[in-house]
């Protein structure tokens, strides 16, 4: 779909169904004309990028899309690619890529998907009067923002994300969480991979350096780099919380393993003398004193109190249940088996 | 709440209930006028803002806070955004954020908590008749500089708390202090986050060409810049030692495995072959010679001193209870269940 | 062999047997010469480098190859040495190496092996009388652009690799996984040290600042230095991966771990104890109640109960088989001994 | 204490009591004057750097101390702040903190710590009628000097502590080693925080750009910086080997860990089925052959064989002792209990 | 050891004794003179230097060797350290240092070593008429060469040890693997010191503006500069491929780990049960059926019958011997006690 605005020399923008008659629009110094491209087939953004003379390399580059954010300089336009963030999908971080190019007194914008809150734009180019006064720059502008605070909201998921999982992690360290964890790192490497070179665009377009763009909207430029230095630095931070949450993984259970072989070595500490004990007297020798019943019931005491005394000891010198807020039998307990 | 401090063309500074006739006093370049707001409204902010008549994007930033420390130069003013640390809570890092604006012959500053230290500053306006000479550079600079002195005393604070942990990390490697670990680096992240873009501020305040600005105060700025240059190498020295921390946890997990499970070889050597012998002879064969007395109490020695000797010669050899102070049979207990 | 393509002052392109009368083609600078030399042994090449009038050093590069992607000027032409990728067997890496000498109407372009795709390059030169109209920029160009884009076949079979080990490495972490991991990490070590001075290389070409390079062809040679920032972010976030890779390997090393010492805990907490009860009975002492047969009975009905009721407990509480989807004794043995 | 150097025009140099008549000595161009400070409380220390009309700044620093290393540049005089290395004592690194400030023909420092070796200068300045004629540079130089040729034995214990540490962590990976890894950790981060902004200090000195330094002695200063650049590169490198050195720790942990598993593995392999054969012949069954000698005879000597074969077999196999120079029983023995 | 070469104003070269009437040499400025020293003791050194005027900071760099590669300008004359690399031998990196002087027309190269490939320099020097004409250049590139050349074959063996190292270290995780990895980590630490600042060194030497240094070799260097790029590369390509060694060794042991448990887990799995069981029939109670010969038998049915199922069923699903090529009893045998 394509939709075509057009300003006259008086400064009145009207939508057009075509553009006719282009090289005579463009002839005019004081017309503007703007024409978005939306989910267009390869053949049809070739003949309209011929038409505005656009370079072969740019001409590529707008039919094969997935370009990363970058802005280049040709004869007679710039090109500027740019990707707001439609959504993230488990691992999958699914953008809207937006090709510019600006030339003098046109703009011609192409997309593949439809975003809803262009309509907006549309809206405001069709009633401001002076919105195409500055050339293309407002539009760039204008969709660059749409395109920029599309970041916050996935911004803002994710770290409600990486919140609940740093909980769940120290908590229940199983296979999924781990998963989960590798999920978002490479979520953040493809994040940052998008939002590092589309802050240098904008940092570009902040310079007032460019022709074609409108000294005036260097400003709003540089709040949107401002924007992505932000979005930088919280994807550089969320990627310090999930690598942090890798290592309190490992951390939770190496502890966990240690305490899994202490509770091991402490049944083997407490089964084995008594095993033997069992094995002594099981012996056929025949001079043992198996008729002294004193024998018998000394034993099955130290059977039993040699065990407790030593789980006593165990639970008060803090070698075990250490942190448990109870005390006595059921620290035993909560330490033996704990609710993993 | 607003305070209004106003220096006219003599020189004498006057606080004033509100700002009325401003186009006038700003008319006047040799009068100055700084307005203070406190937690005033977003519609207030706007309209005071819109006063001022500065530029639409400055007015967004000013309503919505939460931006990072920067510095934008505007056409007839600059804007500043400093933080200073109020506390560190767990690891939750509260900040009071100033804006300024600062023109010709005028300065805004906003913030939304009330700040304890502000008094002194307005004291010393009111007082000192030379204070607004310099435009509002002396503003920027005393307020700055109860923002940046406040992160010492935090900064302190923290690195008690580091060296408390550091010791409790080796001594008892809980769960807790992992969490503890954590928490801790996730206020540096955070810290980092905030004081790294402030030194910029300071360092382009203290480069002298900025408009605005009173070149006399750029030393002052750099002594800020210094400041903070100091407080973003001890908030990375600190990531540093916290990452040591982590490192000592897991190396002491890693030790503590290997000693429960010296511990538990070293039951299963002297049981499982005192086990085996007592199964020896409870077997039920009758050619066995269970009427050899000699052979009960032979057995009976070598189940006592077996064990012992091998004991002797683990303790000697220092493969157990190595760098224990203690010697013999206190050594071989203590290794067995340290107090954990 | 070698192939030379001439270009008369009338712009006429014919591709001779041989060049001959070298230095007075030279002479007429509306001629153009390139001469590409494929696989030809070393005294070949000196020989021609040498009517070139090449500097020793230059000679010796194309000489000995093994250069990494480099441009260096030299008086009276260019050198430039860059790669093409011809596939990746196993950890390695096999290139196209190509040198280049551009002077001011002629290129020299020597190869060792035979690249399939120059062979379009051929016919093209042959056929477009223009190809040779700016100098040897544009056989620069055409050669590059085969050479550039042969990494990326290669990089979508990396990424596939790296995908189907992702899935398998968790699945399965055996010793095979790790050699691919780590031959994973070898040759991605390889293709930084080919890409990243590559793209030097096309920066440098398209700064427009070099002599015998046609200015008009600098946006080609900024496509391919575009093309090649993506190869080199596509390697970094593959390095990612597989750093991410390992780290899931080890994760789920060290789960197992903890898996499997928490199935000989459980055993050890059902078994030690039932032997001790049967040791227990089986000591000889004449007072013990052997003929009690309730106890017998007791005895028997405890030995299947406790461990029984303790497995539900386990169960149950989640210790054991959490995060499994079937219940009940299914459960347990899909615990007890998974498919791994 | 203070010591006052006074240079008239005539070149004589003279040590002072006091500095009086400062102002009319500063009004010579021709005369120069050194005066150092050591120990001098905070009052005085301020007075004389009110009497050298020093900024407020610099006064605060002076007074305070405990600056990072720097050059700042004021209206009439340069002030630096440089720090030599009294000791390092455990983890405590101490260092002498000096204080410059620079004059066109005066110079003023000022520290803390009695330094032995800043007599050599006292006499070097006395002696030396021409060591005050460049204005205060060679001072600074002298003195720098002291400071940076302090570094170089520290930096050397430190090494001899890492080499001597080096060869005890493999052998005997204890907890003390542990702490002695982490000391050095933090002795680290503290040179390299002080080495690092000390050689821009130099870097700096020696760019002959700074007014009141003589261009002559840039050389040296460069000199300075060249063996800042080394301890810092030492400080580096030193780094890494104590990062090489927790790997290596745990590694060996690792190690240990599965050669204590391998070991009780090893004896359950011989004793589980020991005692299982045992306790076979333990049962009561009427049936069983407890009369048939040979097979009494038989089992005991598979007892005896089938634990011996299994070890040849280890041993031989390379699954135990591997790396062991002895060979047979000892092999096994040294094996088994290894003198950790 | 010293060795001088004199080219006097017809651009004859011959070699001196030694060097007298220095002071009129020098002042033709169409001579040009070389002195080498060679393991000359500091005295004479000095002497020397003195003779040819050079810096005080010089002569101590002359004297006390153990530079790191620089170049440095002075008044009348440049100052070069650079290193070739004698031998590595295990951990010691032993280089030849050699220092330079270069003056308008002369050179004074000094090393403390002899090094044989020098004598090829001396025999050209004597034998090209013009090999002094440009001044020092060509003495210093002649010796660079040699030194930058010594790289690569240790480098070469370097390769070879890591590759040899890279099989072992997942065949044969031993102790000994580990100090090798750490050792080789050392010599990689020592290196990269060492080329690092030499390749700045050329690359400073290939900018064409030095003085005394003829333009017209600053393409040897800037080759030089290029192999020492190579070399770098190399140099931090090994230290990837060795730490990717110490993550296989470390992930290696943790495997073994992995198998040394799940053997322990499996031996655990089969005669705990077997062992209950004979206990079981081991109780003394007279109500057992120890008469009932079918028990007896079913009894041992079932203990040989259970642990060859389960044993059937691990292997077959996977849980022991996965990833072997063999079937049956030898994959349980080979699994249970692999050749390590």
């Amino acid at each position: 779909m394509r939709r075509v605005f057009y300003r006259n020399s008086n400064g009145k923008v009207e939508e057009r169904g075509d553009f006719t008659g282009l090289s005579e629009l463009l002839k005019n110094p004081h017309a503007c004309l703007w024409v978005d491209l939306e989910g267009e087939p390869p053949e049809a953004l070739e003949a309209v990028a011929r038409e505005f003379g656009l370079h072969p390399v740019t001409i590529e580059d707008l039919v094969h899309r997935n370009q990363r954010p970058k802005l280049e300089e040709f004869d007679g336009y710039i090109f500027i690619v740019a990707h707001g963030l439609r959504s993230i999908q488990g691992e999958e971080v699914v953008t809207d890529e937006f090709n510019f190019a600006v030339g003098e007194n046109w703009i011609l914008s192409a997309h593949d998907s439809h975003v809803e809150a262009m309509k907006r734009v549309y809206d405001q180019v069709a009633a401001a009067p002076k919105a195409l006064d500055g050339g293309g720059s407002f539009i760039v502008y204008r969709i660059s923002d749409l395109l920029v605070d599309s970041y916050f909201p996935a911004l803002d998921a994710l770290e409600e994300e990486i919140d609940a999982l740093e909980d769940d992690v120290v908590q229940r360290p199983t296979q999924g969480r781990l998963h989960q964890i590798f999920a978002l790192k490479r979520v953040l490497v493809h994040l940052r991979k998008l939002v590092s070179p589309q802050r240098e665009v904008y940092n570009a377009l902040s310079r007032r350096d460019h022709p074609y763009i409108d000294p005036k909207s260097a400003v709003y430029f540089r709040d949107l780099h401002d924007h992505l230095i932000r979005a930088n630095e919280i994807v550089e931070s969320y990627r310090d919380l999930v690598s942090n949450m890798l290592d309190a993984y490992l951390a939770t259970i190496s502890n966990r393993l240690n305490e899994v072989m202490k509770r091991l070595t402490l049944l083997a500490t407490i089964f084995m003398p008594l095993t033997f004990i069992t094995g002594f007297f099981g012996m056929n020798f025949t001079a043992m004193p198996f008729t002294w019943n004193w024998l018998l019931w000394t034993t099955i005491t130290a059977m039993v109190i040699t065990p407790l005394a030593m789980l006593v000891w165990f639970v008060r010198s803090g070698w075990i249940g250490e942190g448990s807020t109870e005390r006595g039998l059921p620290r035993l307990l909560a330490w033996l088996f704990p609710k993993w």
